[in-house]
């Protein structure tokens, strides 16, 4: 395997070779050691691809939507790079059956790359393998990319922060109570997505989302940048510009209905960003929120390799038996890792 | 505010002084300055409570559950703390109006403390304030201590981490496809809820989770600990121990019905941990996650100190006009700091 050079693979890659990006993906997912080299190398050749996340609340049909979405882009001549996140379990091994068969209309299509990725229950680490497999999928010459991931909490605040246009799905029936915001998901997505929208309720599902954009949207500077998940510190770069109000887009995904009228809401966020040149600002943003997670990981790391196993089995027992408080144990073991240069 | 010194505030939370223990949880949200001085006092007086999570996809009825959960143990004379974690959203500000009108109920009982906490989109800061706040209460003498979570992703897993028993709540009608499973919370599961059961589709729900436990089960030695939340590489202590295997409880909460079985399977759990001296095993990974979120967090924190703004923006604009990769932007960044203290 390492007989190949970084450089000849960077090369298989850039060509668009299929075993040697499945390769790749798979050493990303396991954090393999060297893949960082090959990534280094690669960087330069991203920043062609536009990156769709796609999120929502189980049951909304999240899956079957990428599908459709992939085939409206096929569709269209574009090629498409999916990458479909799933929450590692050691009930279902990580990919899900049903998802892989809904996806099977895809294969055989070289204009398609799919890919599960599972999270490993690590910290942190998802968002930077689902990141760096975005980044080969883009070097590798896909021009949409798609990454789906379970709607509600960092996970899709992840993807927001990775990709240039995020879909929140929602379903009639699920989201009509109040419950049903409480995932605090609407203020990442780009274009908001009524999928099953051949359901009944469909229109109090719409009514509902619109009245929630109403109240929430016009009031902030800064909301544009909460909305494509880099946070609330950045401001609009100009005070002048329209704000971007997510359109509501209904779709049938297993029908391929509403596919065109989604591919135009996603071009018409793509022109907004570049018309605004709000881009510049939002990529920087997300490159520094990025190095920050990179920094944390390296800190982390560095520190348990200085750290003696039997130093944190001690403060641990400390803290289990009440005698000195998590506060202080982590003092106190950052006082011992100190002149071990951590 | 700060002329009362850290230990007669203590002392104030140790009486159950209701109006020092909620400014106590602002300021445990706020993350302000010296509240790390209090909870390291109150710190040995905790460990009393017993930490109940309950999480689940939106729908399901997660608040009104808690509520009923809450009633339940009230007329068994216990008190009760609730902790209902609300993803901070510029939409909502944070709190459901929808939920705290259903917990209104519960309202001048002084046997019940409610508390909303928001994330602010802080990485790790949730677990670490959630943590905290259940601390407090546990300090306050409060028995028994509900903490609510959006279902889903990382929050999910930090609830299971800092609680004994974790609910996971179902609801028919959400739950019977394929997707449903697909957030991975079935594995930390030590109760399975089906709320809502007076819907139709209830049987459905009921057996496609039983389906679930049985495929999942038997197989492995580490589930227990992964039930948990606690990771896999934790092995079970005792291999003759017999496996918990998660109950299935029906409830319509907001009608009270199936409560008295749900307490009653929590404290089967409860009996099941101390039977099976499980719990000092659980415990202490649990401290020991806690502790490298605390490093973790501690040492992102120093780095920030120690990084200039300058520096960190030439990286950030480095990268963005793709001179160099992220990975070699952090190698820069933590050689530039390395002298400097970090």
């Amino acid at each position: 395997m390492s007989l190949i050079s970084a450089s000849d693979r960077v090369q298989q890659v850039l060509k668009g070779d299929r075993r040697t990006l499945a390769r790749l993906l798979t050493e990303i997912e396991n954090e393999k050691t060297g893949v960082e080299a090959v990534l280094t190398e690669l960087y330069p050749h991203t920043g062609k691809a536009w990156v769709i996340g796609i999120t929502g609340a189980p049951g909304t049909g999240k899956s079957t939507l990428v599908t459709a979405l992939a085939k409206a882009y096929r569709a269209q001549g574009k090629t498409v790079g999916i990458i479909a996140v799933d929450p590692t379990s050691p009930f279902t091994g990580g990919a899900i059956l049903g998802d892989r068969i809904r996806m099977r209309d895809l294969s055989g299509d070289s204009g398609v790359f799919i890919r599960s990725m599972a999270t490993r229950g690590s910290l942190g680490g998802l968002a930077r393998t689902t990141r760096d497999a975005a980044r080969a999928l883009d070097a590798a010459g896909f021009e949409i990319i798609l990454v789906e991931t379970v709607g509600a909490g960092q996970s899709e605040v992840d993807i927001a922060r990775m990709a240039h246009t995020t879909l929140v799905v929602e379903a009639p029936g699920l989201g009509d109570d109040v419950q049903a915001i409480k995932a605090g998901i609407l203020e990442i997505a780009d274009v908001l997505v009524v999928n099953k929208a051949d359901r009944a309720g469909v229109n109090i599902t719409v009514r509902a989302l619109k009245t929630m954009l109403e109240l929430g949207h016009p009031s902030s500077r800064t909301a544009l940048a909460s909305h494509h998940g880099v946070l609330m510190e950045v401001e609009h770069p100009d005070t002048d510009t329209p704000m971007w109000i997510p359109p509501i887009v209904q779709t049938v995904a297993k029908e391929q209905t509403g596919l065109e009228e989604l591919t135009a809401a996603i071009e018409q966020h793509r022109a907004y960003l570049s018309d605004q040149a709000t881009f510049d600002a939002i990529e920087s943003r997300q490159i520094e929120l990025e190095l920050y997670e990179r920094l944390r990981e390296r800190l982390i790391k560095r520190l348990i390799e200085s750290l003696t196993e039997d130093a944190l089995a001690a403060a641990v027992r400390q803290v289990q038996t009440r005698k000195i408080a998590p506060q202080q144990a982590v003092e106190l073991i950052l006082r011992s890792t100190e002149g071990r240069g951590t």
